[in-house]
């Protein structure tokens, strides 16, 4: 144990967050002249995280340690005053529900830190932090607490038609943003909100950039140097929040103004300045793949955890695993509503088609709904569809069987089969080998499940009620 | 007027058929042995076309004549006593529904000879004759006559587990086929339900080639001389046919045997020896196009006439016209019914709203239903699907107003937009310059139209009923 006067009086869980508290300078602007990072050591190992200015002359340092033990740090500065502090803390085992960061397992799954399979269910909130309405954000949170998603995709940027305050740079609507400043209060609010979801078990997948600015702030076309500040000081603040994805950019080819190569440096940026290696993924806009077989972003670049995709066809995920060998998150297939435009208006019994598709052919998909203004995949509030009772029954049968789905054949124990709109009289079922299974018929959109006497082995034919909407299940009967 | 011992008596309508018939050898093997055929004569454009054996020493010599006037003609044989012999015929105005061939129009339309629009509105009706079931037949015809179909896809040659006689070649189920003579009692059979189609304004896409043998009768690797054989015997017995059109093969890439460049060779033979330039295609299995844009058949090569399409993707439409620049006839995109294959159990709603996507995006579609053993699809019989009565619903807005489709914007008089499974609360339609048009609600399913109050131009806004399978129909107003 180190001896110090900024040693922290409690230990801190692995994955949760240390933070340190330091005075420094508080004239000019300290966003961009206060250089202020540390370095982290727990026995030979050495992790370096930038601290960040949160206004009023007050500067912290985050940190998430990963392994129980003593961890202490030094600091770096251009300010003297910031320069060269010493402390540390005790980390210790992660408190219980506290399974760490998720992390890409054996090419296509996801697993928490603790080696416990992650199986995302998305759903998309992409303001519901910028309206400045605590009741709608309760509202939102209490409806999150009863619905089966486990991952929020949402913006830090506001769009150009917000007229909230709610701004992660400093500036005004009137008075256009400072983008060479940033906006304590705005990230005190996303920190609460991103903990409430961590609470719930659900992970903020954060969407650094979009293109829905319509040249008002102009987040479309900042400088490479505002991008990098943007980017470190979003890093520094939130990094240690162990629930914390980065999608780069959000229908990021909707962007003219950016090329290829500037999408490749800002990716590169995040990774370089994150210590943790959080989920990084990019979304496309309209053109996932053409005929050309090119995506328009290559996810098989080393930056890349996962391919963050929107198409409306969920039957290729078989396709979209295959060419970049990452996990697919269909984290956009249309969503459920009455929106008068294509993307919002499936009916649920499509939406959770796509979810079923996706999710039998080794990928995973996301929920968005869109009943009137505003919307739950603009800002929240109620959920007002008829697929998260669904996607719950879904994510309930996922998890008992899906991790499955990677083992090699002879030692899975559940295979499944799903039918969408098909309304076949019978189906002939192939299970493997010699062994024998138990076969259930699942009304995926009636959520029953209704297991067949006796058991089944080889080709079978399994007799269905013409109906759609039906999955078969096959359980290992030994 | 010619004066010849072969003058016909009556007048033969543009697009009918002339006959003369024959006597000649009869002994060895005249289909293989007795070269035949004639020149056909008018004013000063000449037209070769074969003759044919038909058994029991008769030759017969078909032709359609494409002009009124005097016909003339002079045969040709390796036979001194089919030799040489002349005759005649008078080609007059057609009758009154006898409308011509079809054929392609502006790269993308088809219509017939005497320029009505043809849209292809097909069923599947692979192995409906060779069942010597003359009952079942006519009830297939009957049901003909109610549905809304003007083109059937039917197969010459029987699959490898059909048990019928009813054989193009000779030979039989138990002594095996023999690939050097032909069975003219089939082919007189096949011509009786030719005319009975052509009677009911049917087109039949005839399948010259399929890769269902399984090895029984050897029909999917005949040696390339015996290939020719059975070509120009069709093409001599039905080229004459005006509603015939070729269809080179069903799911060509399924049968292992055959080279691209076999296929292309078996094209052009059909190209060659037809005097009439029927409508040729070749049907795709499962290798439409993959993500590299390669069609497993190139469309685009000059004796293909239109495009054969099987893919479950209706949405892909405008993409097929635009690579290959000719019309696409979708003639399969999953069949209504409860089979317990992928291919034969979409719900009628999916079945007509493919319909709707390729009508709606300048292509045409087919129909099929499999409902039981023997089903539709396979031999005729009852219908019992819920598309067809909506396909004739479409047909009917279709005729008015999808001719339309190909001309410039300004010319146009009618737009449509089709909405899926979509159920927005509004729709945006945007029409054209500041025209005024009337619009219009469909309601594909339940076959209603609505017409809205007032008049509508520029970008309008449209209200809907939050339901599936709707469109919009907008009719200038002046």
């Amino acid at each position: 144990m180190i001896r110090s006067a900024n040693y922290a009086a409690e230990a801190v869980p692995c994955w949760g967050r240390f933070e340190g508290r330091f005075e420094g300078p508080r004239t000019g602007n300290p966003y961009r002249e206060v250089t202020f990072y540390a370095e982290f050591r727990c026995g030979n190992r050495a992790v370096e995280a930038e601290g960040f200015y949160d206004g009023e002359g007050i500067y912290k340092l985050r940190f998430m340690p990963d392994t129980p033990g003593v961890w202490t740090y030094e600091t770096r500065s251009n300010s003297p005053q910031l320069d060269g502090q010493r402390g540390g803390f005790e980390a210790v085992e992660p408190e219980p529900g506290n399974r760490g960061m998720v992390g890409v397992k054996d090419a296509y799954r996801f697993q928490f830190s603790d080696g416990t399979p992650y199986l995302p269910f998305g759903t998309t909130l992409y303001h519901w932090v910028h309206h400045e309405d605590e009741a709608e954000e309760e509202l939102t949170l209490s409806e999150l607490a009863k619905a089966p998603f486990n991952k929020v995709r949402m913006c830090i940027l506001p769009t150009g038609d917000m007229h909230s305050q709610q701004l992660a740079f400093a500036g005004s609507r009137e008075a256009g943003a400072d983008v060479s400043r940033f906006n304590p209060a705005f990230f005190a609010h996303l920190e609460r909100r991103i903990m409430d979801l961590q609470q719930l078990g659900i992970e903020a997948d954060l969407i650094l950039f979009h293109p829905y600015d319509q040249g008002v702030w102009g987040f479309e076309q900042l400088e490479p140097e505002t991008e990098e500040l943007y980017l470190r000081y979003v890093i520094a603040r939130l990094a240690s929040f162990r629930n914390v994805w980065w999608s780069l950019a959000n229908e990021f080819d909707f962007n003219v103004y950016k090329t290829m190569d500037d999408w490749d440096r800002v990716c590169r940026m995040v990774r370089r300045f994150d210590p943790y290696g959080h989920m990084l993924s990019i979304h496309n806009g309209t053109k996932m793949y053409d005929y050309t077989r090119t995506a328009t972003y290559d996810y098989s670049k080393p930056w890349i955890t996962h391919q963050s995709v929107q198409h409306w066809d969920s039957g290729l995920m078989a396709e979209w695993i295959r060419t970049h060998r990452k996990p697919v998150v269909l984290d956009e297939c249309c969503y459920e509503g009455n929106a008068p435009r294509r993307w919002g208006n499936v009916p649920g019994e499509e939406l959770v088609s796509r979810f079923w598709d996706s999710l039998v052919n080794g990928g995973y998909a996301a929920h968005g709904e869109v009943f009137g203004e505003p919307s739950w995949i603009s800002r929240g509030g109620r959920l007002y569809g008829e697929s998260p009772e669904r996607i719950a029954f879904l994510r309930k049968l996922m998890e008992q069987g899906q991790a499955d789905l990677w083992l090699p054949e002879a030692e899975r124990t559940c295979f499944w089969t799903y039918l969408g709109i098909s309304r076949p009289s019978s189906w002939e079922l192939r299970l493997p080998g010699t062994r024998k299974f138990h076969v259930e018929v699942v009304d995926t959109w009636n959520m029953r499940v209704e297991r067949l006497e006796g058991s089944f082995s080889g080709t079978c034919r399994i007799p269905l009620l013409q109906q759609s909407y039906l999955a078969i299940r096959a359980l290992a009967a030994d």
